[in-house]
């Protein structure tokens, strides 16, 4: 026990009592990476799922880039303003559940819960599968593994956040100062290259061969879809407002300078990649192909050449990526619970395990993440249509509930506009990527909200029912309850035996002992009954249990008890039936396996074929600690 | 329910009441399938475990293979005859077990349990093995998936044998029929052939290339350990003395009967095979290399050439070695039965299941062979080595008791004689066996023995241990018992808080409530506590119950209860401690999923922490069951 205690501290950290809490606390240098790492991560797979849906044009398809990549950020600032003002207004943690739900009723805050769960799961998945599908880029013997590769990521994450928050923020800061660094620094070396060559700079090291073109020119539709998947570079902006509390003091303002510097670096990332990207002439390579190279990877490549710089960016990248995921660690068991304090999930997601972590939380996350990196092999490619729809829909309902927020307040007419723009932009989004990407995979996406949110309607209806059941609105009636009958198995006369036998007599007067004859054995208790029980008893003037025989043809030991027990039940009216259970306790667990443990099947078997007048009372008997005799009067 | 009861009833036939037991029982025509098949198919891997190592010979060894056989024939008819007394004696059933411990004493009786259980696990492996080499042989592209149709067989058999043995009996007849059928028809026209052909026929069908001898003759060592691998052909002979009850009146005639026709089956194919093979000049062929053929498939290519009767041949020798397997069903738990009566195995081993079956015995096999199979990649040259040993221990161990139960009798010399030859000729086997086969495989056998050995005296010191604890040879005491402490842990005041209550005040006048508080959130009950409990009470007059707050900064709900329940009885000399675990019971299991059960792992804990003066009264609370509301008086 002490050693396995030691082996879980070393491994997740001691446990921490809920005076700690304030320790986890953290300002701004720790908030980045731990709030920031989904959304500047996305700068490396949005363009990167943008340019894909361009590789038919070939060449001409990256003018397409710089335009898309401008839509997006303006999109993005719209959101910047619309989160300020959340944290400005839910200082306790204003997540779009929390903030719909309390503004817009509970359709519209099922609906955010729902859409964000998955969105958080998707961040996982394609935060991890997009770090390895670096790791391939650059290592591309790797290729093969890719599914192993993802999920040994996904343990490594799991262990890490285990140990909760605090530790988490360490661990993760240097690789996103890295990333971030290391890719402030192509674009810069890149941005002079491009203005000393006159705009076309040649790549330090060469590029893959381009596929020629297939289509001439992008139509609406085509550039509908570049946009919708270039917003998945948008997903995680929300993650600070939902965190607030995290923060330590002064909160609001530490939660606001966080998400200020997330944003500002992140459209700094979306505009110089795409800039250099058309600068440098940079196709996108076929993702399920062989020869896959990612975008980001052959961009170093050409502003810095294939030398050491270049797998530093890499590693960073990777890494990046796969920690990105962890912004749905911290938020996906946050997002639980609150739902489940409102009753529409199961309770077990209220539990804080030993390091004021929703465990449970972060069991189902960890599964469902497993389980798409599965089904879809881990190549993100197959995973971005699925993703962005949870985002923008919670987007949306969130800036929605906002404006129902301040017209409530009144006096705020700008603050109303600014939210109400970020709800129509977001809104307008989420349609065009709904209907872009509907057949490639959005629509699985909608089947799931649909369901979840079935699902969270059915639990709530549960627990409204158990509470309309249980709840008691009137004081204990101190009735005479009347003396109960007792039913006692039986086998054969021993220390157990007398122990149970000993309370039923303290219990009642109507004392049934049972016991069941299996095919023609004969009963070793039959032949005690008289003298060690009857006899004694009599003698001193006290009430005499009875004995059943059950006979049993089919060999079954328990049944003839339950179903004698059931028969007891009906006849009596109102008196109460207790079902005294003899039960040896070993030492050893492995001593169980030597007995046949049918005490515990018929406590169980009482419990479900029981009812409301059948109460099952345990009367262990240890192997190993002697009982302290009473003295005799 | 009703459903999966049907479909139960469909694989594995209705419930057997214990009265239908004497249905089960059958004679010689269904013995031999059921008794036999594991003695007659080892004429099938007896003979080639033989030739395999007389591969280096080359055409030479051939020759060797007649005297070895014939030593083997004249081994087995001295078996035979002692086994023949041994039904005689033990009309109820004499397996080695019962045999030596009876008559030689506890160390050797379980000498032959270890041993005979380690042999079925053996015979089911090695006949499931060689089963699917013969298909491999007749199939070679099958050869890659040996391991997947191993285990596909093992789980038709154990589908089968979940029957019953009279079920399985019908099974088996025609394949083992067939089998002796047409191997005595290939010997017969083999036998025809030579005779014409002045000793040396020519093979039908053309024989695969001999690879050249590499050795000039056989030593005396090689032949040792060539008889010694030859000798697994005479395993599984002591089934039916194992099985004497099985028979239907008259029982040991009928025994004795199926004895004999199944031993003078067995010398016939054994002899014959030796005899062709010379003539016809077969050489094995390695078994772990390609183009693998076994000696039965060459020699009736030989005989009858590459036609249908070559496919009829190999079918039936493929299911017979298969089904060979069954002896292994038919008597491990049995065996485990017999062991476990005597307390040296665990006492799962005596409940007989639906279809009178000691459902343990068979899950145990099937574990214990599957595992085998794994291991070896289910091989049977790999398996051959460790086999054999077990069962000529146990003959060994058989015969030497039937000694001592004759010499206890008096005046039965011969009877004397016979089985001390059988000792004696199968003791000096065991030792050649061991000693020839112990660097291959032997060890592991020792091995096993021997743990085996030391587990089952482990297992009658624990029931010794506990029966001496549990033991009472003294009448009831009827002392006056002390009213108990009650202790009730609430959660808030609800319907399933109040009917624990109203329970406990029908028990005692010393009632303790304990309310966990969790952190800093507000306890409900502290606010109901004097208006709905208190207050009522007093008014009635009744005693009032105690309190108390439990404080928990680790966020733990149970452990502070269970640790004020110790301290409770810590303090109170004598009286029994009454912990009353409130639990609501919900109808279907999923809606389980939604409640934290804390109650059920409150009950594990107060179990296992607890000790003989705590007592579990478990208050179920029915969530659809409607309680009946006794009159008010």
């Amino acid at each position: 026990m002490a050693i396995s205690t030691k082996i879980v501290n070393l491994l997740f950290g001691r446990p921490l009592a809920t005076s700690e809490e304030r320790a986890e606390h953290i300002g701004p240098i720790a908030g980045i990476p731990i709030f920031g790492l989904d959304a500047l991560s996305s700068a490396a797979y949005g363009p990167e799922a943008a340019l894909t849906l361009l590789i038919p044009l070939g060449m001409l398809g990256v003018q397409y880039i710089v335009p898309v990549s401008v839509a997006i950020v303006i999109l993005l600032a719209i959101v910047y303003m619309s989160y300020r003002q959340t944290i400005e207004a839910y200082p306790r943690g204003g997540g779009s559940y929390t903030v719909a739900s309390q503004n817009l009723g509970t359709g519209p805050g099922l609906l955010a819960a729902a859409a964000l769960m998955i969105d958080y799961v998707l961040t996982a998945s394609v935060g991890i599968s997009a770090g390895v599908g670096a790791l391939i880029s650059a290592v591309p013997s790797l290729q093969p593994h890719t599914l192993e590769l993802c999920l040994a990521v996904l343990l490594i994450l799991t262990l890490v956040n285990m140990r909760g928050v605090h530790d988490t923020g360490v661990v993760f800061m240097i690789p996103t100062y890295l990333f971030t660094g290391t890719l402030l620094i192509v674009i810069a070396v890149g941005a002079v290259q491009t203005l000393a060559n006159g705009g076309h700079p040649h790549p330090v090291a060469p590029m893959p061969a381009m596929p020629p073109a297939t289509v001439a020119f992008a139509g609406w539709w085509l550039l509908l879809k570049v946009f919708s998947s270039g917003c998945t570079a948008m997903t995680g902006v929300e993650a600070v407002s939902n965190g607030v509390m995290a923060f330590r003091d002064p909160t609001q303002k530490n939660a606001k300078t966080t998400l200020t510097i997330i944003i500002a670096l992140l459209a700094i990332l979306l505009l110089g990649i795409a800039l250099l990207c058309r600068a440098y002439r940079i196709v996108a390579t076929n993702p399920d192909g062989p020869g896959y190279e990612s975008v980001l990877s052959m961009l170093t490549r050409a502003v810095m050449g294939h030398g050491w710089f270049y797998y530093v960016t890499i590693g960073s990248v990777l890494l990046v990526l796969a920690l990105s995921a962890n912004t749905a660690f911290a938020d996906f068991p946050r997002l639980t619970r609150a739902i489940a304090q409102d009753d529409y999930l199961p309770h077990v997601f209220l539990l804080r395990g030993r390091r004021l972590l929703y465990s449970w939380g972060i069991y189902v996350l960890v599964f469902l993440t497993a389980s798409l990196l599965i089904i879809f092999g881990g190549v993100t490619d197959r995973l971005i249509p699925l993703y962005a729809i949870g985002a923008f829909t919670a987007f949306t309902l969130s800036q929605a509930g906002m404006v129902m927020h301040w017209m409530r307040q009144g006096n705020a007419p700008v603050r109303m506009f600014v939210n109400g723009l970020g709800a129509t932009a977001t809104g307008i989004t989420t349609l065009v990527v709904l209907v872009a990407k509907f057949v490639d995979g959005a629509w699985i996406t909608l089947l799931l909200i649909t369901a979840m949110i079935v699902v969270m309607r059915a639990v709530k209806w549960h627990y409204a029912r158990v509470n309309r059941a249980i709840d008691l609105d009137r004081p204990i009636i101190p009735a005479d309850v009347k003396e109960p009958i007792v039913v006692v198995p039986i086998d054969r006369w021993t220390r157990i035996t007398e122990k149970a036998l000993s309370f039923a007599l303290s219990m009642s007067t109507d004392i049934r002992c049972v016991h069941v004859q299996v095919g023609d054995e004969p009963d070793s208790i039959s032949r005690d009954w008289d003298k060690e029980i009857v006899q004694p008893l009599c003698d001193a003037g006290r009430c005499i249990p009875k004995l059943e025989i059950l006979k049993s043809p089919y060999r079954y030991v328990l049944m003839p008890v339950i179903d004698y027990v059931l028969e007891v039940e009906k006849q009596s009216r109102f008196q109460k039936i207790c079902v005294l259970v003899p039960e040896l306790v070993v030492t050893h667990w492995w001593e169980n396996l030597l007995h046949n443990r049918r005490a515990d099947l018929l406590k169980v078997l009482l419990l479900v074929r029981g009812n409301q007048r059948i109460i099952v009372i345990n009367i262990p008997w240890y192997l190993d600690k002697r009982t302290v005799t009473p003295p005799a009067h």
